[in-house]
């Protein structure tokens, strides 16, 4: 099958490129390098079944083109910051709803017919059901981030029925691992290798998060593209396990065996529009045959150490340390 | 107050223009004239308290140069052409989640902090719950113009999360009444105008709509401008009542006086996305003391009344008599 991959160069999409790879795909992938890294497609580059455009969703010619004769198409492009979008407002309307559309306008001049999106758990707001089914009661947007990607799926949603395409739309919890670089994790990790004997949490440390690990996630989006047959499929991705912020924070100065003080900001949430408990009921998901294999804290661990292997990858971050310290 | 309303010269904003000025506040309209007509705001227009720009919200700075000094926003610009979305794909995302994201911001620039939004009953797609209540499981969206709807919504909501802004959200069901100029009675009374002794039907005619007539639908916004203290307030505005869409056709034809011959293009719903049950539960609105005041039957008679009077309508019509016969 040729896959068309926006996002590559990111986190999960350089994962998704790589094990579409391994399973024998021909695979189209897209990015802009805004936050995507070259070094992320390293393997990908040396196959002869991946071919990269650098170019931006917006530019709707450029994404046709480089889509041409794909007949399965990964939306993964977003702009994953959930926590500075009241700093840039029209950021995610653009880069999350616009570009989503521009992907399914793509999508009906090349034919292709199917669609897999990333979408999140941010879109409940503030949930009133634990752990929160698709079918929780139509929420209110607390989040920018939310809002353009409830806008992204209800766009999917009717294209799938006015154009006869197929979707599958995830909503995931925060991923980790490999190739994490953005959020809480990376956030910690960054503060402690510069600074061990503190550490700066954004609210107070209780919120309730929900994580999964990069390649658990992969496998629930190929199990859902194989085996649900659906013109919409819904799933929520995530595990069956949350953890408090500060749980987190052990497991990860445990793992770079550091001893901070602990600095709370203080206050229910990390910032507006930061959701103080995230848990998603995957049912639906491991009805398909799905499980994820990582735990929470296994999933931590291994992004702890990649990124205290990859210390390069701090250098670039947006807004440094002093804004450390929660990410969804 | 100093009031701020776009879609000024379309059907249910100029109404709410005339009802404002009558209550004696002072009111900025802006419409682009696209399918606002200036005769709707004939009366407005020779009121001091009333200034009209003619403009696009696409076109952010003429927006916020009309909104200045406005301290509510009233938001009825709309592409509001829900059956004929999938011909010109990208228009509802321009022109409801766009627009409404542009006008979020001028109020940002011109530090207007209340909004109340035209949303719809679309947004619930085939609803699962009838009377279906605002707080329905997340539907799935079937039309390009309930998704656009949607989105705006949620960006409303975290603009008022993350701005400090108030926001009311309105999902109406179809409203009908003086200056009606889309929609499945105005293109029945088009056709039996055209040629009294047939009438195609999209669909079955089996279709169950809901119908509010406009003067309720003011009163029930404005009493939830007046009445709730809520950050967003969402409210369903609708009839207690709905009514097959043959049974629309009777009232019709007996106002009319015609007795046509039925031609139903056949299927359940009259195009891709059309929804054939819509029954919106509006028990929050009545709890802020609202109530509507025309019976469904009522609404329809005084559009078709209103119609007869003004054949100048039907001459700009898009797409004439043969695409006639459904729309929300």
């Amino acid at each position: 099958m040729r896959c068309f991959v926006s996002g590559c160069a990111g986190f999960i999409g350089s994962h998704l490129v790589d094990r579409l790879l391994s399973l024998g795909h021909e695979v189209a992938g897209f990015d802009n390098l805004s936050t995507g890294r070259t070094q992320f497609m390293a393997e990908a580059l040396r196959n002869p079944r991946f071919r990269f455009a650098e170019g931006d969703l917006l530019e709707t010619d450029a994404t046709a083109r480089a889509m041409a004769d794909c007949e399965f198409v990964f939306h993964l492009a977003a702009n994953a910051d959930v926590r500075f979008g009241t700093e840039h407002p029209t950021r995610d309307l653009q880069q999350n709803t616009i570009a989503t559309v521009h992907v399914l306008e793509a999508m009906r001049e090349t034919r292709a017919k199917r669609i897999a999106f990333a979408s999140t758990g941010s879109i409940y707001g503030e949930a009133q059901v634990f752990p929160t089914p698709e079918n929780h009661p139509l929420p209110r947007q607390t989040s920018l981030y939310g809002a353009s990607k409830l806008g992204a799926e209800g766009f999917i949603e009717a294209y799938c029925e006015g154009f006869g395409m197929q979707g599958y739309i995830f909503r995931f919890v925060s991923i980790l691992g490999e190739r994490y670089t953005h959020g809480h994790v990376f956030d910690f990790v960054g503060q402690l290798q510069e600074h061990p004997e503190f550490l700066r949490v954004l609210g107070d440390g209780k919120q309730r998060k929900s994580y999964l690990y990069v390649q658990d996630c992969l496998d629930g989006i190929l199990a859902a593209v194989e085996n649900s047959r659906a013109k919409v499929t819904v799933l929520n991705l995530g595990t069956d396990q949350y953890c408090e912020v500060n749980q987190s924070i052990e497991w990860i100065t445990e793992e770079m065996n550091v001893r901070p003080e602990l600095i709370y900001a203080g206050g229910e949430r990390g910032w507006i529009g930061d959701n103080p408990f995230i848990f998603l009921d995957c049912s639906a998901a491991r009805a398909l045959g799905w499980r994820p294999k990582a735990s929470i804290k296994e999933g931590v661990a291994r992004t702890v150490r990649y990124l205290r292997e990859h210390p390069e990858l701090f250098g670039a971050r947006e807004g440094g340390f002093l804004r450390a310290g929660g990410s969804a």
